[in-house]
């Protein structure tokens, strides 16, 4: 498999990129790089690298997005970055997968332009991998939108249960929908109406009906859909409880000399427990709903998050997911007698709305 | 001062809300209960609790509004019930606070029917205090309501600043809108809108902008502001993340024989972890926006989370909360032009979207 990186994104820059590759390459002995960037700075890099090298091809291009800049502007004047050219190697089908650490609303407008979104999908969603006490969960949308309706939740659940399967290889995961209370008449109208077509529907998921906060820790269900907005607030809600938790930990641990003692033959475990919260472990959100597949690293993921995004991009790559996108949109369709997107998108709204 | 305290409520019933009752009385040795309730439950249970008895007056009334029950329901053929009376004794002016661990909508419901809004506001909220880095933040609405537009968000802001001063007993509390980036452009609509009257209002509050969801947990605020759909969810994923992180811990601690150990020897500090996770101490979500003080302790509180429900109810019923409330509420009409609420809801439509 050939995998498009734009060698530059990311706080650490080519270093982390590059050095990530080098993790994923011994893993997958067959995995080919394109590397977009800048040739004087990537070259330095691979000289210690041998065998990397000779799974890599550099393609030259001198500029950078920066964290910074805003999304419209990217499409604007991004047309000579690494990001618009790892974007660029999908758009064209040299590449089924393109990853980049940069800019999250810039990574994804640039797509919207240049890939486009599947037929019948309305609006991308991002996805993450979400720790449970079972194992892990698909959640999205967790900020590509700030809002959307039931139609466009619906979207999401189709395309959330399409990456469910190709990258946990279950037949029929299980899919629910966020909400403030499990009975059908509570919350949101967009969540209740969205709720109605999905049991009406005779989509290959197993719609299991709504799920509240605390579910999704528990994992309660393969696949947790919700709108960009909620999903984003609920996500780093989480990161900031598991920080907060860690701290009281450490401060109770202090307190005294067993607490300190104990801490200290436990540091092994302690260390464990680090891991498994570790977002670079479990980095990686990925942009769902376009004609490819784009893999979104964290910006300051180092080696390891950067491996970690290019396993999660080697398994959407090498699945049929889109194609299953494809046809459970039909089954979505033949429900709701939509006869396709309201509004084909323009990338600027939606770009608009994408948190980094 | 004199709590009016639904003797009945919450899943423990009676045992639990006397245990709870007792301790307060120990804490607090003037203060003295209106017990609502079943006398042939509270008599028995009064009988070994001496000095708690000679600081209760029961008021008999046969029933009890099960946690399953309606809210619309409870409002229709509740008014034989401890949780009516408990209410009522605050409508009427018998006692300024009310405190029931009983079904929260149902709770809400009748406090909406029977107490009635605080003039000029549109909408009640639920309020929460929240662990965070620095100690505790309010966090307002986590389900009172399912969705809200700008004015009620600054209306929000207004209540979680007085319940703040209240309760902190901080001069001028920082507030936030909870938002999915801090700029000015992020976000949906309502969260935009209200951002942009609390920025022109010169209400007595530090008004800090947007903050995201790690921010909560971080302390970045005293008050974070956000509609009732997306706090419940924050609040709950919170609640299921700290519960996922001990359960790893613990799956940690079990693994190697040092951890074990380690785990063994610093069991007090565990144990002070998980006291500072425990939704007990931390208990009591307050009803803000009511023409009087309602204090709803969770369902599955013990005596001690019962005892910190009723800590909160004699911060907020000594303080001048809700003439500060009345007062803000002036300065953002100043602001907004507006001439008051919009909609007076009913009860049912509100009660509808409450969770429990």
């Amino acid at each position: 498999m050939l995998l498009s990186i734009d060698a530059m994104g990311g706080d650490s820059g080519a270093a982390a990129v590059l050095a990530g590759c080098a993790i994923a390459r011994r893993r997958h002995p067959d995995l080919r790089f394109l590397l977009h960037g800048d040739e004087a700075a990537l070259q330095p890099l691979l000289k210690h690298r041998r065998v990397l090298a000779q799974s890599c091809e550099i393609r030259h291009v001198p500029g950078i997005i920066a964290m910074s800049e805003k999304p419209s502007q990217a499409v604007r004047r991004g047309r000579n970055t690494s990001m618009w050219h790892a974007i660029e190697a999908v758009a064209s089908g040299e590449c089924r997968v393109a990853v980049s650490a940069g800019n999250t609303g810039a990574l994804m407008a640039i797509s919207m332009f240049r890939i486009g979104l599947i037929e019948g999908i309305s609006r991308p969603a991002i996805a993450v991998l979400w720790p449970t006490k079972r194992g892990q969960s698909v959640v999205l949308d967790v900020g590509a939108n700030a809002g959307c309706d039931a139609q466009q939740l619906v979207e999401f659940a189709v395309m959330g249960e399409a990456f469910a399967r190709a990258i946990f290889g279950i037949e029929r995961p299980t899919v629910g929908l966020l909400n403030i209370g499990e009975e059908e008449m509570k919350g949101i109208e967009s969540v209740k109406r969205a709720g109605q077509i999905l049991r009406a529907s005779e989509l290959p998921m197993e719609f299991c009906g709504f799920i509240e906060g605390n579910g999704i820790g528990e994992g309660a269900v393969d696949v947790v859909v919700t709108d960009g907005f909620t999903g984003n607030v609920a996500l780093k809600t989480a990161e900031g409880t598991a920080r907060l938790v860690i701290h009281y930990l450490r401060s109770a641990l202090k307190r005294s000399l067993l607490g300190r003692l104990g801490g200290l033959l436990a540091s092994g475990a302690l260390k464990t427990l680090q891991r498994k919260l570790d977002p670079r472990t479990l980095n990686g959100g990925v942009f769902l709903g376009l004609n490819g597949v784009v893999v979104k690293s964290h910006g300051g993921a180092d080696a390891l998050g950067f491996a970690s995004a290019i396993d999660l991009a080697i398994d959407m790559g090498s699945s049929d997911m889109m194609a299953r996108i494809l046809s459970d949109r039909e089954g979505v369709r033949a429900v709701t007698g939509d006869g396709g997107p309201a509004d084909q998108p323009d990338g600027s709204g939606t770009a608009r709305a994408v948190v980094s």
